[in-house]
């Protein structure tokens, strides 16, 4: 067994099943363990932001970490904005990243270069074995350093021929620091505040946003009157029909600063103070309101659900939320199509359980609001703003929920970054509709070129938030990579396609011209 | 003026004409700039390996930077392979990545993340001003630090309070550090030692690939029968007909090693000893032959084309280069498409002064081969060897030479890392003919595969390495993104489309399906 076969051994004994890769010549021997070492399951993406971003779908979804294969500093770098979206989701994540054999590196040979300088702003673990023996034990330490809470990406660099040379065998597990426990004491504390008479509200992150988690915040909200809150960006959210529905905080500084400009005492839940996405010459960067108190219920590495369990019982909460969303589908969009009208059937015809990767951006903003009253979903977003992660994010959630649909709604801009998404898609046969909302534009950007203060933009500046010169087509692009596609230009006809994608298994692409 | 207005100044008082983009928020206030200011040209790229590349083609032709501008750490990120790229060419570039504003950093917003970490590696320089009135001569010194022998990548973090801030002006320019001069005892040992009857090899690098430089070791040959040589891959050769020609050495390490085993000398013009572009198990990594002497003639920051002229005055060469290339056209291929027909076909109608970006990996070696005798051009390869340069590559170069027809020949697998070339081609209506060697397969690993020694490869790993399924439609992807295009089964197709794409104007991609 060499070194590539004990670290392969290693993830499968710790339950890695998947592996997104691209690789080159230096992971070579790596890709031949996937071979003689079954229970990984190998999928090639065209480019690493594919790789990384599906690896990142996949760990929101199921909970554990996918492995990647990249292949030096060059291949990381294409991986790295997925992999800071990851970071600020706290997904668990392993990179496997090949290097020169340790005796090549001193040549500093073409495609040599400081592989960790790249990994180190993302990754929360990371080590290079010198000795094919050592590479298991990294493997598990790996795996240990990326399931730790809140979770996290590991990064291990692989040189060549400690994946070449004999090993010994799998290493044992390592163990995995859970979330630790919040004391009693700021239990009592926050449930005292919370019946101070002051304005409260509950601000939420990590899982206490999946069912059990809101559950517990609206029964804390029928106990106390807090107000229950989430961050712009949530890495996963369960919302819809028979959830209890949260306020979701403003992408807009200006906006956030008014949305929870009443609140008095801001108790965060695995989540941090609210900070505007950006700074506007004469706006506010710090959102929580002047006079408010922070309280820390959990941070982010401490169980936040137990804590939400222990604080609902101390506020002598109800035994159910009183509140849950009702399924309220919104009619049907007619004539010329808009953003508007994508929203409504997205809203329509999402399938019980579906799972939403939500990139729209501003022509996303329908659907988003109109999605909050339909079946029941996992909604997944952008969590680090560096956008091109909507598509490879819902191939990697397709792996983890093979029996769940998945829908990608998806700015123009933004999937032209991954666009290569698709032909994994194509190839592993998910189950991915995508809707791309083509206004041919950096729609975001118009708006804050004068956010910012850039008065009377010229045709230069204009011209760099245009993509209509020449505009792109997706049902073309789609189908260069092996997806089915359709242009709508009516409501009626992305209402028609919409329905059908939903009653079909596969990739499946719509253009929507808004 | 403003911090941006003063940068976007100080650029075009040092000459600078175009600047690639990817812009975001932050970096709103340099768009608007674009405009006040006048002298750049705005060009915009769907994703920043297409902007870094693009910088990097524009720069090994223009021999002065373009302005690049990237979103915070993420867009860097994912310009980082093709910057990876120019570092090993050497090319000047002036990357402008914006940045939160210096009080909005404390807060650690979602796009945050590590940005000089991420830079570190491919930069020669690095600074982040931290008052508006610090930008102006940032820019100026980020400038000389591009161009200061024998060039390179300048990386200027930009917050966005110091763009959007009153400044006081452009700067004044800063000296830039020129090649330094190679002393007289350094030429005279080399003369030495190629008149002491030894056998002598030359290995050129830089600007002496040009044709004044190839003419001198030309002379220096005719005078010495020292050998001339040149690495695999070079930032920019000017070959073909009236040239010197010269060696390449061989990718394959145990290749190379018996091209240079008789030497007994090497002499480096401009270069550094030549290594394995990859470890494999008992082949060699360092391929300078053990005995040999290594003599430097010019180091890369020296003037090695005076080095070479001094050089063939010591050693008394001919006032001419007895050999040039005579242009010698293959004949056409027929019948079924293959690589060697797509070679003989774009050498025969390869015009005068043409520039060629070369990814074509293996498929393209043929292509390489017949264009040696082809008319006169510029080809430049990938130097750094992180896929998916080609295409960015010949953007730039045609935005660098309007008056020259660029051609790409590029392999189907490292094209697709960024196809978002091709929009920015048409876009700008760029005269690049892109030729894609359809093999739908990353052959060169199937290739690397055994020779690292990964026996009795399975079905997963061969899946790593092979694009069957589904295969790639260029001709729809080019159409996608508004560039005309042609897929040819047949060497009589193909000879027919690229001969009339060469006496057109204008983006188009020929999908050789070999």
């Amino acid at each position: 067994m060499n070194g590539a076969e004990s670290l392969v051994q290693t993830f499968v004994n710790c339950g890695v099943e998947v592996c997104f890769s691209n690789p080159g010549t230096s992971e070579m021997h790596f890709v031949a363990a996937l071979d003689r070492i079954d229970g990984i399951r190998p999928v090639l993406g065209l480019f690493e932001g594919v790789v990384t971003g599906a690896a990142d779908g996949y760990g929101r979804m199921a909970g554990k970490p996918a492995a990647t294969l990249l292949h030096l500093g060059a291949g990381l770098g294409n991986g790295f904005a997925n992999l800071h979206n990851a970071r600020r989701a706290a997904t668990p994540i392993i990179n496997v990243v090949g290097e020169h054999a340790t005796y090549h590196r001193q040549y500093d040979a073409p495609l040599a270069s400081d592989i960790a300088s790249v990994a180190r702003p993302n990754s929360v673990w990371m080590e290079t074995p010198e000795e094919a023996t050592e590479v298991a034990a990294a493997g598990a330490r790996a795996y240990a350093a990326s399931m730790s809470a809140p979770g996290g990406i590991a990064t291990l660099i692989l040189p060549a021929d400690t994946a070449w040379l004999d090993a010994d065998g799998a290493a044992d597990p390592v163990e995995i620091a859970a979330y630790s426990e919040v004391d009693g004491a700021t239990i009592d504390k926050v449930a005292a505040a919370l019946k101070n008479g002051k304005k409260s509200a509950i601000l939420l992150r990590g899982r206490t946003l999946l069912a059990d988690g809101l559950e517990l915040a609206g029964r804390i909200q029928a106990a106390t009157g807090a107000r229950v809150l989430c961050d712009t960006f949530t890495p996963r959210m369960q919302r819809g029909a028979g959830r209890v529905k949260i306020e979701r905080i403003p992408y807009f500084a200006e906006q956030a600063v008014e949305h929870i400009a009443e609140v008095e005492q801001l108790i965060l839940c695995g989540s941090q103070n609210p900070v505007a996405f950006f700074a506007y010459p004469g706006k506010e960067s710090w959102l929580t309101p002047p006079d408010a108190e922070t309280l820390v219920l959990a941070r982010p590495e401490e169980d936040s659900l137990a804590a939400l369990e222990a604080l609902a019982e101390a506020v002598g909460a109800p035994a159910q939320a009183p509140e849950h969303v009702a399924l309220a589908k919104p009619d049907l969009g007619s004539g010329t199509l808009d953003a508007d009208g994508v929203g409504r059937a997205i809203a329509h015809f999402l399938p019980d359980g579906a799972v939403v990767s939500d990139e729209g951006a501003t022509a996303g903003l329908f659907t988003n609001i109109y999605t909050e009253t339909a079946a029941p979903h996992d909604h997944m977003t952008l969590t680090g703003g560096a956008i091109g992660q909507g598509l490879p994010l819902a191939a990697g959630a397709a792996l983890a929920c093979p029996d769940q649909k998945v829908v990608c709604f998806h700015g123009d801009g933004g999937a032209m970054y991954t666009l290569q998404a698709l032909w994994t898609m194509a190839r592993e046969k998910l189950d991915v509709v995508t809707v791309i909302l083509s206004n041919r534009s950096y729609a975001i950007l118009n708006i804050e070129l004068m956010r910012v203060g850039a008065e009377n933009p010229g045709p230069k500046a204009l011209s760099m938030l245009d993509l209509h010169n020449p505009e792109l087509n997706w049902t073309q692009l789609a189908n260069g990579m092996g997806v089915e596609a359709v242009r709508c230009e009516t409501a009626e006809k992305f209402n028609d396609a919409f329905k059908s994608s939903m009653s079909r298994k596969g990739p499946f692409l719509i253009e929507a011209m808004i």
